[in-house]
Protein backbone atom coordinates (compact mmCIF):
# COMPACT_ATOMS: atom_id res chain seq x y z
CA UNK A 1 0.00 0.00 0.00
CA UNK A 2 1.68 3.76 -0.12
CA UNK A 3 0.83 6.15 2.61
CA UNK A 4 -2.35 7.84 2.70
CA UNK A 5 -1.56 10.01 5.16
CA UNK A 6 2.06 11.30 6.42
CA UNK A 7 1.07 11.30 10.00
CA UNK A 8 -1.76 9.23 12.03
CA UNK A 9 -2.62 10.14 15.38
CA UNK A 10 -4.84 7.68 17.39
CA UNK A 11 -6.26 8.64 20.07
CA UNK A 12 -6.87 6.42 22.83
CA UNK A 13 -4.85 3.16 22.56
CA UNK A 14 -7.58 0.45 23.15
CA UNK A 15 -8.15 -2.71 21.08
CA UNK A 16 -9.59 -0.69 18.47
CA UNK A 17 -6.75 1.93 18.92
CA UNK A 18 -4.22 -0.64 18.78
CA UNK A 19 -5.45 -2.61 16.16
CA UNK A 20 -5.93 0.42 13.64
CA UNK A 21 -1.94 1.76 14.37
CA UNK A 22 -1.15 -2.01 13.92
CA UNK A 23 -3.14 -2.17 10.79
CA UNK A 24 -1.41 0.90 9.82
CA UNK A 25 1.87 0.11 10.27
CA UNK A 26 1.84 -3.31 8.79
CA UNK A 27 0.39 -2.01 5.77
CA UNK A 28 2.25 1.31 5.51
CA UNK A 29 -0.29 3.65 5.54
CA UNK A 30 0.95 6.12 7.45
CA UNK A 31 4.44 8.00 7.54
CA UNK A 32 4.30 8.11 11.11
CA UNK A 33 2.08 6.86 14.01
CA UNK A 34 1.52 8.99 16.90
CA UNK A 35 -0.85 7.39 20.11
CA UNK A 36 -2.51 9.30 22.26
CA UNK A 37 -3.38 8.13 25.75
CA UNK A 38 -4.28 9.54 29.27
CA UNK A 39 -2.56 6.27 30.50
CA UNK A 40 1.30 6.57 30.92
CA UNK A 41 1.04 2.71 31.61
CA UNK A 42 -0.55 2.61 28.58
CA UNK A 43 1.52 4.74 26.81
CA UNK A 44 4.65 2.91 27.74
CA UNK A 45 3.32 -0.64 26.66
CA UNK A 46 2.63 0.89 23.06
CA UNK A 47 5.77 2.31 22.99
CA UNK A 48 7.45 -1.20 23.78
CA UNK A 49 4.63 -3.45 21.67
CA UNK A 50 6.07 -0.81 18.95
CA UNK A 51 1.79 -0.24 18.09
CA UNK A 52 3.26 3.66 17.75
CA UNK A 53 5.94 5.58 17.19
CA UNK A 54 5.55 8.18 19.28
CA UNK A 55 3.10 9.21 22.65
CA UNK A 56 1.45 11.66 24.72
CA UNK A 57 -0.75 12.17 27.18
CA UNK A 58 -3.18 14.52 25.43
CA UNK A 59 -3.77 15.88 21.48
CA UNK A 60 -2.76 19.37 21.78
CA UNK A 61 0.58 18.20 23.10
CA UNK A 62 1.56 16.31 19.48
CA UNK A 63 4.19 18.25 17.57
CA UNK A 64 2.88 21.07 14.76
CA UNK A 65 2.48 19.62 11.42
CA UNK A 66 5.09 20.96 8.53
CA UNK A 67 3.71 22.99 6.00
CA UNK A 68 1.42 20.67 3.75
CA UNK A 69 1.86 17.53 5.80
CA UNK A 70 -1.62 15.30 5.97
CA UNK A 71 -2.48 13.84 9.11
CA UNK A 72 -5.56 11.41 10.15
CA UNK A 73 -6.83 11.90 13.44
CA UNK A 74 -8.78 8.64 14.47
CA UNK A 75 -10.71 8.68 17.82
CA UNK A 76 -11.08 5.87 19.21
CA UNK A 77 -12.56 6.14 23.11
CA UNK A 78 -15.86 4.79 24.38
CA UNK A 79 -18.31 7.67 23.18
CA UNK A 80 -19.04 9.42 25.83
CA UNK A 81 -15.75 10.56 25.80
CA UNK A 82 -15.67 11.52 22.43
CA UNK A 83 -16.85 15.11 23.53
CA UNK A 84 -13.31 15.80 25.87
CA UNK A 85 -11.38 14.29 23.27
CA UNK A 86 -12.50 16.69 20.64
CA UNK A 87 -12.00 19.60 23.17
CA UNK A 88 -8.85 18.49 23.55
CA UNK A 89 -8.15 18.88 19.84
CA UNK A 90 -9.76 22.48 19.70
CA UNK A 91 -7.86 24.48 16.92
CA UNK A 92 -5.31 22.04 16.44
CA UNK A 93 -6.41 20.71 13.31
CA UNK A 94 -4.59 21.57 10.63
CA UNK A 95 -5.47 23.19 7.09
CA UNK A 96 -5.10 19.24 5.54
CA UNK A 97 -5.85 17.25 8.92
CA UNK A 98 -8.87 14.80 8.46
CA UNK A 99 -10.70 13.84 12.02
CA UNK A 100 -12.71 10.20 11.98
CA UNK A 101 -13.83 8.01 14.80
CA UNK A 102 -14.44 4.90 15.80
CA UNK A 103 -17.90 5.33 17.87
CA UNK A 104 -20.51 3.10 17.39
CA UNK A 105 -23.24 5.36 17.93
CA UNK A 106 -23.29 8.08 15.50
CA UNK A 107 -25.98 10.91 16.56
CA UNK A 108 -24.50 10.93 19.72
CA UNK A 109 -20.52 11.60 18.48
CA UNK A 110 -21.89 13.99 16.19
CA UNK A 111 -23.36 15.69 19.06
CA UNK A 112 -20.64 15.89 21.00
CA UNK A 113 -18.76 17.64 17.58
CA UNK A 114 -21.24 19.92 17.82
CA UNK A 115 -21.09 21.12 21.11
CA UNK A 116 -17.46 21.67 21.01
CA UNK A 117 -16.72 23.18 17.52
CA UNK A 118 -20.54 24.83 17.23
CA UNK A 119 -21.01 23.06 13.71
CA UNK A 120 -19.72 20.01 13.10
CA UNK A 121 -15.93 20.40 10.85
CA UNK A 122 -16.37 19.61 7.16
CA UNK A 123 -13.02 17.88 7.65
CA UNK A 124 -15.14 15.58 10.18
CA UNK A 125 -15.83 12.22 9.11
CA UNK A 126 -18.02 10.14 10.79
CA UNK A 127 -16.99 6.66 11.22
CA UNK A 128 -17.40 2.99 12.57
CA UNK A 129 -15.44 0.03 11.68
CA UNK A 130 -18.25 -2.91 12.72
CA UNK A 131 -15.34 -5.38 14.44
CA UNK A 132 -14.50 -5.71 17.56
CA UNK A 133 -13.59 -8.57 20.32
CA UNK A 134 -14.37 -9.65 23.62
CA UNK A 135 -11.01 -8.76 24.36
CA UNK A 136 -9.84 -5.27 25.11
CA UNK A 137 -6.50 -3.03 25.72
CA UNK A 138 -3.67 -1.87 23.83
CA UNK A 139 -1.97 -5.40 24.25
CA UNK A 140 -5.06 -7.09 22.75
CA UNK A 141 -4.64 -5.33 19.46
CA UNK A 142 -5.09 -6.88 16.10
CA UNK A 143 -3.72 -5.60 12.71
CA UNK A 144 -5.70 -8.16 10.71
CA UNK A 145 -8.65 -6.88 12.91
CA UNK A 146 -10.61 -4.60 10.19
CA UNK A 147 -9.94 -7.52 7.08
CA UNK A 148 -13.21 -8.05 5.66
CA UNK A 149 -15.50 -6.19 8.19
CA UNK A 150 -17.55 -3.22 7.36
CA UNK A 151 -16.55 0.34 7.64
CA UNK A 152 -19.64 2.36 7.76
CA UNK A 153 -19.28 6.70 7.64
CA UNK A 154 -22.13 8.56 7.94
CA UNK A 155 -21.01 11.97 6.50
CA UNK A 156 -22.76 15.28 7.08
CA UNK A 157 -24.07 17.65 4.25
CA UNK A 158 -20.87 20.06 4.75
CA UNK A 159 -18.38 16.97 5.11
CA UNK A 160 -15.80 17.60 2.66
CA UNK A 161 -15.49 15.00 -0.11
CA UNK A 162 -11.97 14.75 -0.36
CA UNK A 163 -11.62 13.65 3.73
CA UNK A 164 -14.34 11.21 3.18
CA UNK A 165 -11.98 9.77 0.57
CA UNK A 166 -9.01 9.93 2.73
CA UNK A 167 -10.83 8.37 5.10
CA UNK A 168 -12.37 5.21 3.15
CA UNK A 169 -9.00 4.45 1.22
CA UNK A 170 -7.64 4.53 4.60
CA UNK A 171 -9.55 1.78 5.57
CA UNK A 172 -9.62 0.12 2.77
CA UNK A 173 -5.73 0.03 3.54
CA UNK A 174 -6.63 -1.88 6.64
CA UNK A 175 -8.87 -4.28 4.23
CA UNK A 176 -12.57 -3.25 5.69
CA UNK A 177 -15.20 -2.91 3.26
CA UNK A 178 -16.45 0.72 3.25
CA UNK A 179 -20.01 2.26 2.82
CA UNK A 180 -21.94 5.46 4.01
CA UNK A 181 -25.03 5.50 5.69
CA UNK A 182 -27.56 7.89 7.33
CA UNK A 183 -27.07 8.80 10.72
CA UNK A 184 -30.02 7.71 12.31
CA UNK A 185 -30.32 5.06 9.90
CA UNK A 186 -26.95 3.92 11.40
CA UNK A 187 -27.78 3.99 14.76
CA UNK A 188 -31.20 1.95 14.43
CA UNK A 189 -29.38 -1.07 12.83
CA UNK A 190 -26.78 -1.04 14.91
CA UNK A 191 -29.39 -0.53 17.75
CA UNK A 192 -30.91 -4.23 16.94
CA UNK A 193 -27.78 -6.04 15.73
CA UNK A 194 -24.98 -5.03 18.31
CA UNK A 195 -26.56 -3.14 21.16
CA UNK A 196 -29.31 -5.64 21.71
CA UNK A 197 -27.81 -8.56 21.71
CA UNK A 198 -24.75 -7.34 24.28
CA UNK A 199 -27.42 -6.26 26.93
CA UNK A 200 -29.24 -9.26 26.76
CA UNK A 201 -25.71 -11.17 26.97
CA UNK A 202 -25.05 -8.90 30.31
CA UNK A 203 -28.88 -9.78 31.81
CA UNK A 204 -28.28 -13.46 30.68
CA UNK A 205 -25.69 -13.74 32.77
CA UNK A 206 -26.76 -11.86 35.33
CA UNK A 207 -29.77 -13.50 35.78
CA UNK A 208 -27.78 -16.64 35.90
CA UNK A 209 -25.69 -15.75 38.61
CA UNK A 210 -28.50 -15.52 41.10
CA UNK A 211 -30.11 -18.63 40.34
CA UNK A 212 -29.63 -21.63 43.04
CA UNK A 213 -26.40 -23.88 42.01
CA UNK A 214 -25.29 -20.64 40.00
CA UNK A 215 -21.96 -22.58 39.73
CA UNK A 216 -23.66 -26.10 38.46
CA UNK A 217 -25.07 -23.94 35.69
CA UNK A 218 -22.08 -22.56 34.40
CA UNK A 219 -20.12 -25.87 35.20
CA UNK A 220 -22.09 -27.78 32.72
CA UNK A 221 -22.95 -25.29 30.20
CA UNK A 222 -22.18 -26.37 26.88
CA UNK A 223 -21.27 -24.73 23.09
CA UNK A 224 -24.67 -22.47 23.03
CA UNK A 225 -24.12 -21.08 25.87
CA UNK A 226 -20.76 -20.28 25.42
CA UNK A 227 -21.29 -18.70 22.54
CA UNK A 228 -24.56 -16.91 23.64
CA UNK A 229 -22.53 -15.31 26.28
CA UNK A 230 -19.42 -14.69 24.61
CA UNK A 231 -20.33 -10.75 24.64
CA UNK A 232 -20.60 -10.34 28.12
CA UNK A 233 -16.72 -10.38 28.59
CA UNK A 234 -16.68 -6.98 26.35
CA UNK A 235 -15.59 -3.61 28.09
CA UNK A 236 -18.07 -2.70 30.54
CA UNK A 237 -17.38 1.17 29.90
CA UNK A 238 -17.41 0.83 26.60
CA UNK A 239 -21.14 -0.82 26.31
CA UNK A 240 -22.80 1.07 29.07
CA UNK A 241 -21.39 4.15 26.93
CA UNK A 242 -22.75 3.21 23.83
CA UNK A 243 -26.50 1.82 25.12
CA UNK A 244 -26.76 5.56 27.11
CA UNK A 245 -25.39 7.09 24.07
CA UNK A 246 -28.17 5.19 21.86
CA UNK A 247 -30.51 4.78 24.47
CA UNK A 248 -33.48 5.39 23.23
CA UNK A 249 -32.95 2.62 20.19
CA UNK A 250 -32.05 0.40 22.89
CA UNK A 251 -35.12 1.14 25.04
CA UNK A 252 -37.34 0.12 22.04
CA UNK A 253 -35.29 -2.78 20.74
CA UNK A 254 -35.66 -4.23 24.33
CA UNK A 255 -39.28 -3.41 24.13
CA UNK A 256 -39.30 -5.27 20.95
CA UNK A 257 -37.53 -8.16 22.07
CA UNK A 258 -39.34 -8.61 24.95
CA UNK A 259 -42.58 -8.62 23.41
CA UNK A 260 -41.30 -11.79 21.29
CA UNK A 261 -40.58 -13.66 24.15
CA UNK A 262 -43.75 -12.90 25.95
CA UNK A 263 -45.34 -14.31 22.89
CA UNK A 264 -43.19 -17.60 23.37
CA UNK A 265 -43.64 -17.49 26.59
CA UNK A 266 -47.79 -17.50 26.72
CA UNK A 267 -47.29 -20.08 23.86
CA UNK A 268 -45.08 -22.18 26.15
CA UNK A 269 -47.68 -21.30 29.57
CA UNK A 270 -50.65 -22.83 26.74
CA UNK A 271 -48.30 -25.80 25.80
CA UNK A 272 -48.90 -24.30 21.98
CA UNK A 273 -46.62 -26.60 20.41
CA UNK A 274 -48.14 -25.35 16.90
CA UNK A 275 -47.10 -21.79 17.43
CA UNK A 276 -43.63 -22.68 18.86
CA UNK A 277 -43.20 -24.56 15.93
CA UNK A 278 -44.00 -22.08 13.62
CA UNK A 279 -41.80 -19.07 15.53
CA UNK A 280 -38.93 -21.81 15.83
CA UNK A 281 -38.73 -22.80 12.12
CA UNK A 282 -38.82 -19.18 11.04
CA UNK A 283 -35.94 -17.85 12.96
CA UNK A 284 -33.82 -20.81 11.93
CA UNK A 285 -34.69 -20.25 8.08
CA UNK A 286 -33.82 -16.50 8.74
CA UNK A 287 -30.75 -17.56 11.15
CA UNK A 288 -29.74 -19.69 7.80
CA UNK A 289 -30.13 -16.86 5.78
CA UNK A 290 -27.73 -15.40 7.67
CA UNK A 291 -25.43 -18.18 7.64
CA UNK A 292 -25.63 -18.25 3.75
CA UNK A 293 -24.96 -14.70 3.45
CA UNK A 294 -22.38 -14.69 5.69
CA UNK A 295 -20.72 -17.62 3.94
CA UNK A 296 -21.25 -15.71 0.16
CA UNK A 297 -19.39 -12.88 1.93
CA UNK B 1 -11.45 -50.03 23.42
CA UNK B 2 -13.16 -53.85 24.25
CA UNK B 3 -16.34 -54.49 23.55
CA UNK B 4 -18.98 -53.24 25.98
CA UNK B 5 -22.01 -55.04 24.44
CA UNK B 6 -22.06 -57.86 22.18
CA UNK B 7 -25.60 -55.37 20.68
CA UNK B 8 -25.98 -51.85 20.11
CA UNK B 9 -29.59 -50.44 19.31
CA UNK B 10 -30.03 -47.23 18.41
CA UNK B 11 -33.40 -45.41 18.52
CA UNK B 12 -33.34 -42.30 16.24
CA UNK B 13 -30.71 -42.06 13.70
CA UNK B 14 -30.62 -38.08 14.07
CA UNK B 15 -27.69 -35.78 14.61
CA UNK B 16 -27.09 -38.08 18.26
CA UNK B 17 -28.34 -40.92 17.42
CA UNK B 18 -25.61 -41.26 14.62
CA UNK B 19 -22.84 -39.94 16.75
CA UNK B 20 -23.31 -42.60 19.04
CA UNK B 21 -23.50 -45.23 16.18
CA UNK B 22 -20.27 -43.70 14.65
CA UNK B 23 -18.45 -43.59 18.27
CA UNK B 24 -19.24 -46.68 19.32
CA UNK B 25 -17.99 -48.30 15.19
CA UNK B 26 -15.32 -46.11 15.73
CA UNK B 27 -13.87 -47.27 18.93
CA UNK B 28 -15.18 -50.84 18.98
CA UNK B 29 -17.93 -50.50 21.74
CA UNK B 30 -20.26 -52.99 20.78
CA UNK B 31 -20.04 -56.64 18.55
CA UNK B 32 -23.05 -54.92 16.43
CA UNK B 33 -24.89 -51.70 15.58
CA UNK B 34 -28.26 -52.15 15.02
CA UNK B 35 -30.66 -48.30 14.00
CA UNK B 36 -34.14 -48.03 14.47
CA UNK B 37 -35.75 -44.90 12.43
CA UNK B 38 -39.43 -44.40 10.69
CA UNK B 39 -37.59 -42.70 7.69
CA UNK B 40 -37.05 -45.16 5.02
CA UNK B 41 -34.96 -42.33 3.38
CA UNK B 42 -33.14 -42.25 6.46
CA UNK B 43 -32.18 -45.85 7.38
CA UNK B 44 -30.88 -45.65 3.72
CA UNK B 45 -28.61 -43.22 4.02
CA UNK B 46 -26.96 -44.75 7.68
CA UNK B 47 -26.80 -47.92 5.80
CA UNK B 48 -25.21 -46.35 3.20
CA UNK B 49 -22.99 -44.32 5.36
CA UNK B 50 -21.80 -47.18 7.42
CA UNK B 51 -23.04 -46.12 10.38
CA UNK B 52 -25.31 -48.85 11.67
CA UNK B 53 -24.55 -53.01 10.11
CA UNK B 54 -28.44 -53.89 10.18
CA UNK B 55 -31.79 -50.46 9.88
CA UNK B 56 -35.55 -51.41 11.44
CA UNK B 57 -38.48 -49.29 11.06
CA UNK B 58 -39.45 -49.93 14.31
CA UNK B 59 -37.84 -51.47 17.37
CA UNK B 60 -39.86 -54.83 17.75
CA UNK B 61 -38.83 -55.92 14.31
CA UNK B 62 -35.24 -56.29 15.43
CA UNK B 63 -34.19 -59.90 15.51
CA UNK B 64 -34.51 -61.69 19.34
CA UNK B 65 -30.52 -61.85 21.28
CA UNK B 66 -28.71 -65.16 21.34
CA UNK B 67 -28.77 -66.71 25.11
CA UNK B 68 -26.91 -64.56 27.29
CA UNK B 69 -26.37 -61.96 24.90
CA UNK B 70 -26.00 -58.13 26.54
CA UNK B 71 -27.60 -55.59 24.26
CA UNK B 72 -28.05 -51.53 25.27
CA UNK B 73 -30.62 -49.91 23.40
CA UNK B 74 -30.20 -45.90 23.49
CA UNK B 75 -33.57 -43.87 22.92
CA UNK B 76 -32.07 -40.54 20.32
CA UNK B 77 -35.85 -39.32 19.77
CA UNK B 78 -37.05 -35.81 20.98
CA UNK B 79 -38.75 -36.10 24.23
CA UNK B 80 -42.03 -35.96 23.38
CA UNK B 81 -41.33 -39.06 21.25
CA UNK B 82 -39.54 -41.40 24.69
CA UNK B 83 -43.47 -42.77 25.12
CA UNK B 84 -44.11 -44.23 21.77
CA UNK B 85 -40.38 -45.11 21.53
CA UNK B 86 -40.91 -47.09 25.06
CA UNK B 87 -44.42 -48.92 23.75
CA UNK B 88 -42.45 -49.65 20.50
CA UNK B 89 -39.84 -51.84 23.08
CA UNK B 90 -42.61 -53.23 25.16
CA UNK B 91 -41.75 -56.72 26.39
CA UNK B 92 -38.95 -56.84 24.21
CA UNK B 93 -36.47 -55.81 26.53
CA UNK B 94 -33.88 -58.98 27.11
CA UNK B 95 -32.48 -61.05 30.38
CA UNK B 96 -29.17 -58.39 30.17
CA UNK B 97 -30.77 -55.74 28.08
CA UNK B 98 -29.90 -52.43 29.21
CA UNK B 99 -31.86 -49.00 28.22
CA UNK B 100 -30.88 -45.59 28.24
CA UNK B 101 -31.71 -42.59 26.83
CA UNK B 102 -30.48 -38.87 25.13
CA UNK B 103 -32.98 -36.83 26.76
CA UNK B 104 -32.41 -33.18 27.74
CA UNK B 105 -35.94 -33.32 30.16
CA UNK B 106 -35.37 -36.29 32.44
CA UNK B 107 -38.28 -36.20 34.76
CA UNK B 108 -40.58 -35.92 31.37
CA UNK B 109 -39.02 -39.19 29.74
CA UNK B 110 -39.02 -40.62 33.37
CA UNK B 111 -42.60 -40.00 33.57
CA UNK B 112 -42.95 -41.44 29.74
CA UNK B 113 -41.15 -44.80 30.94
CA UNK B 114 -43.50 -44.80 34.11
CA UNK B 115 -46.38 -44.60 31.84
CA UNK B 116 -45.61 -47.55 29.61
CA UNK B 117 -44.50 -49.59 32.23
CA UNK B 118 -45.94 -48.75 35.26
CA UNK B 119 -42.83 -48.73 37.53
CA UNK B 120 -39.92 -47.39 35.92
CA UNK B 121 -37.55 -50.99 34.52
CA UNK B 122 -34.80 -51.10 36.67
CA UNK B 123 -32.64 -51.17 33.57
CA UNK B 124 -33.36 -48.40 32.46
CA UNK B 125 -30.68 -45.78 33.46
CA UNK B 126 -32.40 -42.24 32.13
CA UNK B 127 -29.26 -40.58 30.58
CA UNK B 128 -27.98 -36.73 28.62
CA UNK B 129 -25.17 -36.32 26.91
CA UNK B 130 -24.21 -32.29 26.76
CA UNK B 131 -23.43 -32.37 23.31
CA UNK B 132 -24.88 -31.27 20.16
CA UNK B 133 -24.91 -28.54 17.43
CA UNK B 134 -27.15 -26.69 15.15
CA UNK B 135 -26.48 -29.00 12.61
CA UNK B 136 -28.84 -32.21 12.60
CA UNK B 137 -29.98 -35.56 10.67
CA UNK B 138 -27.98 -38.75 10.03
CA UNK B 139 -25.35 -37.60 7.91
CA UNK B 140 -24.45 -34.77 10.33
CA UNK B 141 -23.12 -36.91 12.77
CA UNK B 142 -19.39 -37.18 14.34
CA UNK B 143 -18.37 -39.99 16.30
CA UNK B 144 -15.67 -37.80 18.31
CA UNK B 145 -18.82 -35.47 19.46
CA UNK B 146 -19.10 -36.57 23.05
CA UNK B 147 -14.94 -36.55 23.26
CA UNK B 148 -14.70 -34.10 26.66
CA UNK B 149 -17.84 -33.59 26.84
CA UNK B 150 -20.23 -34.29 29.98
CA UNK B 151 -22.58 -37.09 30.16
CA UNK B 152 -25.15 -37.05 32.69
CA UNK B 153 -26.97 -39.91 34.32
CA UNK B 154 -30.28 -39.62 36.70
CA UNK B 155 -30.22 -42.56 37.94
CA UNK B 156 -33.37 -43.68 40.34
CA UNK B 157 -33.27 -45.30 43.86
CA UNK B 158 -34.70 -48.91 41.72
CA UNK B 159 -31.94 -48.90 38.89
CA UNK B 160 -29.70 -51.45 38.64
CA UNK B 161 -26.27 -50.80 39.97
CA UNK B 162 -24.71 -53.30 36.87
CA UNK B 163 -26.65 -51.34 34.27
CA UNK B 164 -25.61 -48.05 35.48
CA UNK B 165 -21.87 -49.62 35.50
CA UNK B 166 -22.16 -50.61 31.74
CA UNK B 167 -23.97 -47.60 30.43
CA UNK B 168 -21.38 -45.21 32.40
CA UNK B 169 -18.57 -47.61 31.25
CA UNK B 170 -19.80 -46.70 27.31
CA UNK B 171 -19.98 -43.54 27.40
CA UNK B 172 -16.31 -43.35 28.98
CA UNK B 173 -15.62 -44.98 25.44
CA UNK B 174 -17.23 -42.69 23.59
CA UNK B 175 -14.69 -39.99 25.21
CA UNK B 176 -17.47 -38.32 27.46
CA UNK B 177 -16.81 -37.67 30.92
CA UNK B 178 -19.57 -38.60 33.43
CA UNK B 179 -21.37 -37.51 36.47
CA UNK B 180 -25.00 -38.97 38.00
CA UNK B 181 -27.41 -35.84 39.57
CA UNK B 182 -30.74 -35.96 41.23
CA UNK B 183 -33.64 -35.48 38.67
CA UNK B 184 -35.56 -32.32 39.45
CA UNK B 185 -32.06 -30.96 40.10
CA UNK B 186 -30.96 -32.20 35.97
CA UNK B 187 -33.93 -29.78 34.89
CA UNK B 188 -33.18 -27.17 36.71
CA UNK B 189 -29.92 -26.92 35.72
CA UNK B 190 -30.29 -27.50 32.02
CA UNK B 191 -33.23 -25.12 32.19
CA UNK B 192 -31.22 -22.79 33.08
CA UNK B 193 -28.00 -23.29 31.30
CA UNK B 194 -29.36 -24.58 27.76
CA UNK B 195 -32.82 -24.15 27.81
CA UNK B 196 -33.42 -21.08 28.34
CA UNK B 197 -30.43 -19.71 25.87
CA UNK B 198 -32.23 -21.37 23.00
CA UNK B 199 -35.24 -19.30 23.73
CA UNK B 200 -33.70 -16.12 23.69
CA UNK B 201 -32.03 -16.99 20.56
CA UNK B 202 -35.08 -18.13 18.77
CA UNK B 203 -36.59 -14.58 20.49
CA UNK B 204 -34.14 -12.38 19.29
CA UNK B 205 -34.14 -13.58 15.67
CA UNK B 206 -37.56 -13.51 15.35
CA UNK B 207 -37.97 -9.90 16.70
CA UNK B 208 -34.85 -9.14 14.65
CA UNK B 209 -36.68 -10.43 11.36
CA UNK B 210 -39.75 -8.09 12.61
CA UNK B 211 -37.71 -4.94 12.80
CA UNK B 212 -37.84 -2.48 10.04
CA UNK B 213 -34.67 -2.77 7.49
CA UNK B 214 -34.08 -6.55 8.95
CA UNK B 215 -32.18 -7.15 6.06
CA UNK B 216 -29.51 -4.27 6.83
CA UNK B 217 -29.91 -5.79 10.95
CA UNK B 218 -28.56 -9.35 9.55
CA UNK B 219 -26.54 -7.78 6.60
CA UNK B 220 -24.39 -5.45 9.33
CA UNK B 221 -24.43 -8.05 12.14
CA UNK B 222 -20.76 -8.53 13.68
CA UNK B 223 -19.33 -11.47 15.37
CA UNK B 224 -21.61 -10.89 18.44
CA UNK B 225 -24.86 -11.42 16.47
CA UNK B 226 -23.33 -14.18 14.93
CA UNK B 227 -22.30 -16.25 17.98
CA UNK B 228 -25.64 -15.19 20.10
CA UNK B 229 -27.94 -16.52 17.20
CA UNK B 230 -26.18 -19.82 16.17
CA UNK B 231 -28.57 -22.08 18.35
CA UNK B 232 -31.36 -20.73 16.51
CA UNK B 233 -30.56 -22.76 13.90
CA UNK B 234 -31.20 -25.76 15.85
CA UNK B 235 -34.05 -28.34 15.26
CA UNK B 236 -37.08 -26.85 16.09
CA UNK B 237 -39.04 -29.91 16.86
CA UNK B 238 -36.42 -30.91 19.31
CA UNK B 239 -36.33 -27.63 21.01
CA UNK B 240 -40.23 -27.26 20.98
CA UNK B 241 -40.01 -30.68 22.75
CA UNK B 242 -37.61 -30.08 25.45
CA UNK B 243 -39.14 -26.14 26.13
CA UNK B 244 -42.77 -27.98 26.73
CA UNK B 245 -41.46 -30.65 28.27
CA UNK B 246 -39.31 -28.54 30.83
CA UNK B 247 -41.91 -25.68 30.96
CA UNK B 248 -42.62 -25.02 34.45
CA UNK B 249 -38.73 -24.75 34.92
CA UNK B 250 -38.20 -22.67 31.53
CA UNK B 251 -41.06 -20.62 32.57
CA UNK B 252 -39.58 -19.81 35.75
CA UNK B 253 -36.24 -18.71 34.00
CA UNK B 254 -37.83 -16.83 31.65
CA UNK B 255 -39.46 -14.41 34.22
CA UNK B 256 -35.92 -13.86 36.08
CA UNK B 257 -34.29 -13.59 33.01
CA UNK B 258 -36.84 -10.71 32.25
CA UNK B 259 -36.84 -9.44 35.60
CA UNK B 260 -32.74 -8.76 35.44
CA UNK B 261 -33.25 -7.35 31.56
CA UNK B 262 -35.91 -4.68 33.09
CA UNK B 263 -33.87 -3.80 35.54
CA UNK B 264 -31.13 -2.91 32.89
CA UNK B 265 -34.03 -1.67 31.03
CA UNK B 266 -35.41 1.04 33.92
CA UNK B 267 -31.03 1.68 34.58
CA UNK B 268 -30.41 2.71 30.84
CA UNK B 269 -33.94 4.74 31.12
CA UNK B 270 -32.79 6.34 34.43
CA UNK B 271 -29.26 6.71 32.52
CA UNK B 272 -27.88 5.35 35.72
CA UNK B 273 -24.35 4.73 34.76
CA UNK B 274 -23.31 3.57 37.99
CA UNK B 275 -26.18 0.87 38.13
CA UNK B 276 -25.16 -0.43 34.78
CA UNK B 277 -21.50 -0.49 35.26
CA UNK B 278 -21.99 -2.39 38.10
CA UNK B 279 -23.84 -5.14 36.85
CA UNK B 280 -21.80 -5.25 33.18
CA UNK B 281 -18.52 -5.61 35.32
CA UNK B 282 -20.44 -8.59 37.20
CA UNK B 283 -21.52 -10.05 34.54
CA UNK B 284 -18.00 -9.79 33.16
CA UNK B 285 -16.29 -11.09 35.90
CA UNK B 286 -18.93 -14.07 35.98
CA UNK B 287 -18.51 -15.01 32.20
CA UNK B 288 -14.44 -14.83 32.50
CA UNK B 289 -14.18 -16.92 35.38
CA UNK B 290 -16.35 -19.14 32.85
CA UNK B 291 -14.00 -18.90 29.98
CA UNK B 292 -10.88 -19.83 32.69
CA UNK B 293 -13.19 -22.93 33.99
CA UNK B 294 -13.79 -23.91 30.46
CA UNK B 295 -9.49 -23.37 29.97
CA UNK B 296 -8.65 -25.91 32.59
CA UNK B 297 -10.79 -28.50 31.72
Amino acid sequence: MSIVFERLTVIGLGLIGSSIARGAKARNLAGEILGIDASSEVRQEALKLGVVDQAYASADQRPPLMGEAKELVIAAVPVMQMESVFASLGESLGQRTVLTDVGSTKSSVIEAARKVWGEVPSCFVPGHPIAGSEQSGVAAGDAELFAGKWLLITPLANTDAEAIRCVLEFWQGLGAVTESMEIHHHDQVLGATSHLPHVLAYALVDALITVEDSHEVFKYAAGGFRDFTRIAESDPQMWCDIVLANSDVVLDQIDNFSNHLNNLKEYINKKDEKELLRIFHRAQRARRGYTRMQNKS
